[in-house]
């Protein structure tokens, strides 16, 4: 572990070390992040696929009905005409105008925002914050937080892509600053993206270290195992546990108390794979190495067991389709984006308050 | 914001600036606690309907059959000869004793309780201490805690029917000062009173700032725009999550793990309108802007998309009436006072174990 | 309360004072903690008796097709030939390996375990670290801690008990230092075990204060008064929630969101009696003094609230019987040991997804 993440100022600078599975020497992160937003475009449509490349859930995922051009973020990372970027620079305004309309916390709005130069440093000095002790110091997390960030292009796309999930999804969300600074669900998917790539590198303990902090912090339990796409709103929070060999798909939506949970004790491949554009409602507990299909739609406290197609509704205990298993009703719109999460109780047969 | 919130001092003393919303001038607090002492009786009869006159469930709240006279707490806020508080002089006590038996704790009783000179003194106190960070320091809330609590008279008696609340239906309280100390469903449903007070008074960002804290201290959820009643026990309180524009009448009983949730992206009207005296069982979820009538009761673990009339019990995911939907059985008695959870299973048809 | 208590240094010492329920006088903690290895394999198989015996679960646990023999840990506490413990051991080298892995954490990692000489002086120090409060020092809870740890030598027990079971049954548990570090569930559960042996001491304020820290900290709420056996999981734990008359046995395994609940507001025998061997899906709400037989499973999501046989299954809400009530399908393995939380949606006749 190299010098530089140790106290490593909050402020990016030229990383010059390497540890592992570095895959490309950088500069600095200004120009990094530039770079970044230069191919982000382009790579947006190809990186779902060799994001899972390597899992089962692959196979399946055959965007016949849903292509995954319908499934990635409606508006691109951009940059103004003076080449600042675009989502940094609103929350930059964001954080001005509610220090300046709350002075009580002008301070914080100061320390956590506007002495920073980019939303990396930002994130990773608040990361490091939440997430430190008496024994384990802000400054290093923080370190080891934006070291990840300034070496993975991915990464800082994804950030930006929750941050738009968040923003479009959550009608709670009135700023891209409030995102950063209150969600506890943004903050915990963003510590998740660090601790894997820190697992991915086989720095263990680190990554179990953070998956510990964002337990107890966030009440967010993500195994640093798990696989998770872009452009993922989760809201509330509280409660998710996500287990080791979990994949998760782009665009997804999960809410509070969701379990995607492992069967068994023995190690291997035991915990679902959630397709693009899913949306799992609150205290919806999806158990076994299952698969969810894009586009599907899991309802508010539902226990499943087994696969769930693209496009249709699973709901109760034990979950049943709506409209049945033989022809079950399709949905005409991604449930991730609309967030809706009530409107089949018409079809549901049973329901009979 | 007044200079006189940043670093106010804990103990209450003249509150000279107002910023928005602030009714009348007051002097000082001991004189503003007296003169909601004596108002207190008096309004309690009418503030209920005052608290959700704008709210459409104000419509259907025609306590015909459980007047609001069952549903307002059974003590009022009294004061003894010397015209001293009840239940501050109670907790004083409290603590008083438990230094007594237990060294380890003397110095935490006299910072917690004895060192205060009123209750809203200690909750303030207490509640900057839990809440606060290295960003945003303990005098900080306290001082923004105990701002509202001048101000406010109604937040002060909901205080006081809260702490009746929990020592009445809990049966592990066992005193006033363990609550305030220790009761986290208490804590965070204080906590949300004061960020309601600021979002209403257009405070958002700090508003926002407690709801997180919240979130991440105690793991309970509230949108600083939801509209809570007195006399409320949020029990255990893990993982409640209650949306922007849910209302929650008095006398309400709310296990943990509890979503009233919303649905859709849209803003506007989303949330469940909880009536007087309902109880709601643990991990239940009450999604969309969806009535519970007074008096009725949510089984634990089920799912609520639909209206739950008056003093009827809804159990089961997907839920449905005990006794049946057109002739559901009523109940006799207010069951957030009793927190009976399992009586119903008996007439539970389908209860087959 | 002894003054030997605040302040206590971290590193075990002789006990010269006792205050209330101290069984034995007790010379140094290092043949204290001999001495209970020497008695621990002969105690096995009889402490779960004693454990339990003023319950009337106590009458139910007739273990004639699961006799406790199979329920004891798989491998007892043992020590080398240099008579050092096999456990703290094999965690100290853990600790060595892995912050030579990451020199990040190196200093961490002296901290909480190399400069300790017993596991009980790292887990005092640790659960004091992570459940202090600017209110409450780190060194009086961690004295607190190692005192009770020093004087009860079933906890000790206990301990490697839970460690073991932890690593024995969650695959995603790596390392015995990892469970102690960084599993909340297990962190929660040594907590509890002092805050029940103060709660037995009618230290209540202590107790109850430990209680809140750990519900506050781990989202994990569990009652001082609540008796739980040894070789327990309880995996992920956010939102665990167990009452003050819940009993769970030995060797159980219980999920996250997991309530153990009570019903009524009147003080009583109210919570759930759990057997031996018995294993708990994630979100199920048990409510009520009802018995989960040995060797049973509770699946995901359920709702019980009726007496649950040995060796069988209970799924849904309202929970039913796989196989049926008449004549339910027995379990060959136990399932707390197994984790097997799907298997059974073969027979479960409803499930039609």
């Amino acid at each position: 572990m190299s010098a530089s993440l140790v106290g490593s100022p909050i402020l990016p600078e030229p990383t010059r070390s390497s540890r592992c599975h570095r895959k490309t020497s950088k500069t600095i992160m200004a120009t990094c992040v530039d770079r970044c937003r230069t191919t982000d475009a382009a790579t947006k449509l190809l990186s779902f696929d060799s994001h899972l490349d390597k899992s089962p859930y692959n196979n399946y995922m055959k965007p016949s009905r849903h292509p995954v051009s319908e499934l990635v973020p409606c508006a691109p990372a951009s940059q103004d005409s003076n080449g600042k970027e675009e989502i940094w620079m609103k929350m930059r305004e964001e954080a001005q105008s509610e220090a300046e309309q709350e002075p009580v916390l002008a301070n914080y709005y100061f320390v956590s925002i506007l002495s920073h130069n980019s939303l990396e440093s930002a994130l990773a000095n608040h990361l490091g914050n939440k997430l430190s002790t008496s024994s384990i110091s802000s400054d290093t997390l923080s370190g080891v937080f934006l070291s990840v960030f300034t070496e993975d292009w991915e990464i800082r796309r994804d950030i930006r892509d929750d941050l738009r999930a968040v923003k479009e999804r959550d009608p709670a969300c009135i700023s891209y600053v409030q995102c950063l600074l209150n969600f506890k669900g943004f903050l915990a998917c963003q510590a998740h993206r660090v601790a894997h790539k820190l697992w991915s590198q086989s720095r263990k303990s680190l990554a179990l270290l953070i998956q510990n902090r964002v337990s107890e912090v966030f009440a967010v339990d993500i195994h640093p195992g798990a696989k998770i796409g872009r452009g993922i709103l989760l809201d509330h929070a509280t409660g998710v546990v996500i287990g080791e060999t979990a994949v998760i798909g782009n665009n997804v939506s999960i809410l509070h108390n969701v379990t995607l949970g492992g069967t068994g004790k023995v190690s291997g491949d035991r915990h679902p794979k959630i397709g693009n554009g899913v949306l799992v409602g609150a205290g919806s507990n999806v158990l076994g190495n299952v698969k969810i299909g894009d586009g599907a739609k899991i309802g508010a406290g539902s226990v499943v067991l087994k696969e769930v197609p693209p496009r249709t509704t699973a709901v109760g205990n034990p979950a049943k389709l709506i409209g049945g298993k033989a022809n079950p009703i399709k949905l005409d719109e991604i449930p991730s984006f609309n967030m809706d999460l009530t409107s089949f109780i018409t079809e549901w047969s049973d329901y009979v308050i």
